[in-house]
């Protein structure tokens, strides 16, 4: 029922923070900047928050940004923090998905650690330049794939790695909402207006968005690596232009089989992202609107709910656990956890020091896999629904 | 609060029932006996219980049944009841799914309704066979895919007819259970042993079993045809002969999508059955282990819990519905709301009068539509996981 | 997975069944007759089914009892019946509370077993004198507490006698419902006018309608004896002449708490029952609208959810369950389980055999209990609020 | 969906924060500093964290505070903090709860707010005595009943001060837990050895920790106060000086009734706190342990399922709302809501403008009111379980 060995890191020894994205109007922006905050690892100091320099300098006054790191554009930012004594120790790309590719390339190439927002890049191409450049920089590149942060994911994760359920058959995962159940689009809602634009967001729509944290997800939990897919993308809302709900079926190396369903026409569903695996001795299920709960449900005997902190939680949840059983955390909680663990991963390269095993956040290799992922979605969905390979 | 139009038939008033299977051992049988007897419309009079006709006699026996309607083999049994002035007035067929097709056949041929255990018959062309004797000799058959029996399916069903959801978009469906984790029919487990057999349970296992319940189910809820589909069945467990598992997706024509998953190896999983449909302007969601809710989801409100009996819930399920809200009713009350409808279905048929348009139960061109789902599964799993046309 | 034991009797060997009460109109005879059935354990043949001679016999013929054993008045029923040969071997009692003394002596007196609604009567003085008659004839007196009939109830009750929740410390019981929410008894509805009755219910109203059922739940789960309690009855509709809410503390002999409370203006509450218990070992939580599950929580262990027919459930639960877990079973089984029950007693007492230790029916030993605790509440709170000994 | 009007502050904003108490083994403390970092409100610049001066120095060294102040003692600190031009704005005083008084006595008399942990204090004389002097002194005051900052409790006090569930009648809230199953403050662990412990936690074991909050919310969500009560506080656990569980009755002015009932030896259950609401026009009911989520019954519609953020929620939980319906929000975010509301009431009070209406959190005389609960309770306890006028 303790905090253990989560204590603030105090003024003078934050890591220095930067944001490209995320100004007035964004919603993601304001959530990594709390994420960011809430284990005291990191203080916000420079910024290029908009895309547009005026709209950029004003969200950073509104934000308390010194003037000197109040940047018109994420170009000036990483040349101006790259020479700085005391420049930023990361930055974090929260911008429309076409954008992650030359702001993620443009701080790497002057050597500052990268946090972007997923999916990775609009282009499978543009993905494997990045992963390139971080193992040639040498750099720390975490992409947030925030729901592998929930602590009872991490438990998941850790029992199916120990065995508890045996060899795995079967990963079933889903991720309905409702949002663009109407053309919100056309009303100049900002988020639904990027979100649907292929121009901005890619090939993928609802696939790219929220499919793609359903197939992160489901291998992150189960360990196991995908063979075969075949989608079947619709645009249920007449003159959308990307794919509002997507159907998976999913065929991974060794023989499980699974899928993906992930909609945004699905009315009554906020965001109801949810992990079932099956093995050969058990079941585990998971759901992000309940996050605090795992099912376990070992074959032949009663089901069992371990909860966070609770009895039956292990280590790997332990360490991103901050309040005792029957107090939940949440989104936010799960968020910051990839920022923790990112900062734990920054600090030990500063220092020249080995990372701790047991750190763990999605790096630009999961980024590639997810855009390899909504790409091969795209293409079997074009062929008429068709096996693919990945 | 009231249990309308409900009464008992009372002695003399009832119809008489005959059941083909269901002898020692069986599980259905039983079921079927409580389901017919629970309304008071049926006695249980004759019987020819088992294949073996030892077997037959001495289960006919343990039940009660008179000497001379203890029949040792279905054929004599149809013969004879034929014959009596007080023959029965309906067959149960609940036999393993290969001899629902000859004991059907058996007694449409003399002219007895026929209550049959789904699905219907282990190939498309015994199906048609049976459709076309039953408009030829003009009797009543009914097959038990006893969750439309459900008081709260029926109102899912009035809900999407009168326009509650707007245009249906989505059919979601799911059927997981656990029982076959393990190669439970080498241990000699009777329900194990004969629908694990290609001879007797047709060429679909779990898809037979299980799949054909819940695609009955979506199609019965949403109201949708169903255009093309593509099934991806798996025998997880070594040496099973027939699949454990399956992922079928959905076309609808129209230009609905869904996706069906069934499966026995899914532990955790009893009887999972749910089914949620989600349209333009609203969404359902009902769970077989929690039958007397539903919930309904009319976009841009907040979710509401409706509940047998209660508020909200309107004529169709107010019919099939005997306790008032918060008296749970369940799988049995369920089952017999066949029977009972059926019933009705058989009196009005004896009297020459009309049935209610409000009676409503699985016919025989239901038991089709299962058989022709079950063989496209098969041939589309079969040939790799393609798109076929039904 | 299968029924063990459970085959249906047959024509010729139902116990035939009597009723008084319960004619047109009535909700709760048409349960009774349903629940006696539903096991194939009693015929229904005769009748005395209300107080008005008229509405008894027309009710009687809506039912199909044949016209010699349709009787005008319960007295008339209990002298014929007692005469024939071919009589009933048990009575229904499902009048109005203050009809059940008279009725039940009527019986008792003729010799004819009882199964008789809860309130046993509307005084103690009258419940000790049916005690007293039962034990001189040596009849089977069956009350209707019909929650103690859930296979869960009786898997929790099990598991408290093995000791697997220790000593037991705390009993929290409660029966929330709302359907007196308004007035109703004005607007002539005939459940709510005689249940706010005095002259027909007693002194207690929701203390007598459903706080019992909560208080005899609580006692046969906990196997606890009361010592004192303290009660606070309410009528919150305004003219209403008996209690609509009773909050309820109590002091159990050896040192356990607990409370109750049930009230019938709760909106949203339908019916509400619950029960949880927790001892030095663990606790247990079962609720009425959801009967299949058992929350079982040892100390320091994951929760675990016990499920009817499931693993984990024993051997109390599994005699009185009929079919495979995850196909819920409801209110109408668990009210026929004590028909079922009944049925073997009277059976046993009829051939003179043991009964089997295993059967379990409330008694009016329990009818008794149930007295003594709504004249205590209605006690302690006209006096104020005060603690009494019972 | 989108957080409106949560901007950061910034560096050079934020206002001053100091603790007392919440040093190195300590759990509260941690949460309240995060909480107060989570909307980038409060800077943490001083303290004396321990008791123990040394301790108090380890601590603060480890939290990164400043040598010259991380202080030895809450003395020392109120005096130097009171000296400097940049001295703290506030102090949050989360020591054991014989401490508070004096340390809020120390801090207000030097013009210092403070931000105290619940109950207030030990005794309903020093409540008093600080009430006055925050009166007289025109400080801030806040109190961390923390539930009172969860968004959807203060849904449910805006839907009752609305009407929506017309007169109220009941109020039932219940906090169990089983952390105290077992006699913990043996093995020495910290938690439990204090708060069993009457000189460090006051005459209230069970009902001074967690029965108190659960009063705190019943009257901030219905509006409603207390006129009378009745308690019956038990200790199960043999040799524990305090009360490990409590049942109370309350009578409302104005005749509502309810109850409350508190537990720390209820296995199964974390921190289980509930609240509902009955009134003549429909009922309410909220878990802490699920947050996001407040059911709604109008009586006589269907049950709707009110969600943080989503459809159907109103303009005080929006303020207090930071990201969107679907994704959880928790225990962290209700606390920071307590610090965040206290921080514009200290902001308008240093700025001299008025605070905005909406500003809520719980004040020395919520601090009072339940003192005064806790006395009440252990009287009528301590004289058999009496009615007391409060």
């Amino acid at each position: 029922m303790s905090i253990e060995g989560r204590s603030d890191a105090g003024a003078g020894r934050r890591l220095k923070l930067g944001m490209v994205g995320g100004g007035q109007g964004a919603f993601i922006g304001a959530v990594h900047r709390l994420a960011a905050r809430m284990d005291d690892q990191y203080e916000f100091v420079a910024g290029a928050l908009s895309s547009t320099p005026e709209k950029s300098i004003a969200s950073g006054n509104e934000l308390g940004l010194a003037a000197d790191r109040n940047y018109p554009d994420y170009a000036t930012m990483a040349a101006a923090e790259a020479r700085r004594p005391d420049g930023i120790d990361a930055v974090a790309i929260v911008t429309p998905n076409h954008m992650h590719f030359p702001v993620a390339k443009a701080f790497l190439n002057v050597g500052i650690n990268v946090i972007c927002d997923k999916p990775l890049t609009t282009t499978r191409v543009e993905a494997h330049e990045l992963q390139q450049l971080v193992q040639t920089k040498g750099l720390v590149f975490a992409v947030t794939y925030n729901y592998s942060g929930y602590p009872m994911v991490r438990q998941a994760r850790e029992m199916i790695a120990k065995g508890d359920l045996g060899e795995i058959r079967l990963v079933q995962g889903e991720y309905p909402q409702d949002w663009l159940t109407t053309p919100l689009e056309s009303t100049g809602q900002k988020q639904a207006d990027w979100r649907t634009d292929p121009a901005r967001s890619g090939a993928g729509g609802c696939v790219g968005d929220i499919g793609t944290h359903t197939y992160q997800l489901a291998t992150f939990v189960s360990g196991l690596e995908l063979d075969q897919l075949l989608a079947e993308l619709t645009s249920f809302v007449p003159g959308r232009k990307l794919d509002d709900d997507a159907h998976v079926m999913l065929r991974f190396k060794g023989g499980a089989k699974g899928s993906i369903w992930a909609s945004q026409v699905a009315p009554g569903n906020e965001n109801g992202l949810k992990l079932r695996v099956y093995g050969t001795k058990g079941g585990l299920e998971w759901t992000q609107a309940d996050p605090n709960y795992l099912w376990f449900t070992p074959y032949g005997e009663p089901k069992r709910l371990v909860t966070r902190g609770g009895a039956g939680a292990g280590a790997s949840a332990g360490r991103v656990t901050r309040v005792p059983p029957g107090h939940p955390e949440g989104y936010l909680e799960g968020f910051a956890n990839i920022y923790t663990e990112a900062a734990r991963a920054i600090r030990a390269r500063r220092d020249g020091s080995m990372v701790d095993h047991e750190v763990m956040f999605p790096t630009v290799h999961d980024g590639v896999k997810g855009v390899v992922f909504v790409e091969a979605c795209v293409r079997s969905s074009s062929a008429g629904g068709i096996w693919i390979k990945v």
